[in-house]
């Protein structure tokens, strides 16, 4: 009995899936993506604005001598998540929380979210390695050095970082359901090979993938610089060497040339490995 | 014992005060406050991403089907402030939460936050004139109709907006310091008087609120802009419709003008009328 409920369950999320993807298509897909841009560099400004603030991401000293193998970082993240999971955040499958929660889901109000993703591929996700390039890779080259205290404001700031990189690089599923609908034969024949590589040069395009580079280099140069009532509005990307901007546009440039899109591909390979179980 | 022990505790607040405000100055005071402009206008921003989501503001509905009084929103804002305030996000004097939480200080390393305010005049804040305004005058003005489900997601960007207007528009306390220190005399014989409407006029410079007013519409079009990688970056400040902007750029200078000014100058009046005490 238990196994046929599984069963049934899995049948009708196919079903909503099968009647409510008709949503998704590559403009919508695109569009989203776009935006996300804008998100991530805002949000990278913001989290500039406060010093590295070192003391947030060492192992926690307890008040009696004992050493956490956590940071402060780690528990306000994990504890906030916590309560954003209780608020229902993680109901729509776009938001993938990077610690594992089994709250109910109490008071948000009801509402019926619609699958646009496979039932069975829909976990893949990548945030284990958003979590270790942002910390690791990122952090460093975005916050000046120094410590002002303002250690929860800080790694709240994090926290909007890693959420808004873990939406727009997990939606990498959204991307490669897409692009599976639009050549469903090619890809379903690769996917039975197992061929990676294949899969991995079928999704690129290495001409969109510089448009997109070029285009949030250039958000970051118009987000990020300082606005006058009367100057006029800096708009020369040739002036990147990041002096002048809240977020050195070169340091965007990397973080979508070496981790946003090769992470995004990965998602979207290991997603459509998944496409026909 | 006990009363000398508050009365000690008194004094070495305000010794900590006279030694540590040093670093106040009308530049710093000028600085803070057009930076905060910035995560003001990308925090309203990204608000209006989501559409209104209405069921987050109603009452909530138990399963029981009881009513409480408080809103999901109002829920999901309590208990996010209170992981923040664990967190120590209080501890610094320019982050106000708009509840009240008596929970333990404990995993934030230490720091010795300074105070640049007068003790007794620390506690003045408008964050209930401003919660209501945020959520019965702007919010209606920023998003837009529609119910996508994503009520976490949103009220938590309705924190982000909170949290920003809340230290930007109590920073008055700093600016009203910073004026008090500058004319020590002037300001001291009008608090003596209690002259409410004359500390008023003091506080006041039309020219220089138009200033600032002229610049936050100014960063909406910047900030709120559809940037493409090749295209001209719009600068027309005529264009101000707000149908081409992701926030309408004459709801953030009306922001300014009816609220954020208003509100600040009333936070500096307040704070002087404690300044002696």
């Amino acid at each position: 009995m238990a196994a046929r409920a599984i069963c049934c369950t899995g049948a009708l999320l196919l079903l909503a899936f099968v009647s409510s993807s008709a949503g998704l298509s590559l403009d919508t897909v695109r569009e989203f993506l776009t935006r996300e841009e804008d998100t991530i560099v805002f949000s990278l400004i913001e989290r500039a604005r406060y010093p590295i603030n070192r003391p947030a991401y060492d192992p926690v000293h307890l008040g009696d001598g004992r050493r956490l193998n956590a940071s402060f970082a780690e528990l306000f993240i994990r504890e906030s998540e916590a309560v954003q999971s209780k608020a229902g955040r993680y109901q729509s499958l776009q938001e993938i929380p990077f610690f594992a929660y089994r709250v109910p889901f109490t008071l948000a109000p009801p509402y019926n979210f619609t699958s646009e993703l496979y039932p069975a591929a829909t976990f893949v996700n990548v945030n284990d390695a958003i979590w270790s390039m942002y910390f690791n890779e990122l952090l460093p080259l975005l916050a000046k050095t120094g410590d002002d205290g303002n250690y929860a404001a800080t790694v709240d700031s994090d926290l909007a970082c890693l959420q808004v990189l873990s939406r727009r690089i997990n939606y990498g599923r959204y991307v490669a359901e897409v692009k599976f609908r639009g050549d469903q034969q090619t890809y379903t024949s690769l996917i039975q090979a197992k061929d990676r590589d294949a899969l991995m040069k079928l999704l690129t395009s290495e001409a969109q993938e510089d448009v997109v580079k070029r285009r949030v280099e250039k958000k970051a140069i118009v987000f990020g610089q300082s606005i006058t009532s009367d100057g006029p509005i800096e708009t020369s990307v040739n002036n990147s060497s990041g002096t002048d901007f809240k977020v050195n546009p070169s340091v965007v440039y990397k973080l979508y040339d070496q981790w946003v899109i090769p992470l995004t591909k990965q998602v979207e390979v290991e997603y459509l490995l998944h496409r026909l179980d």
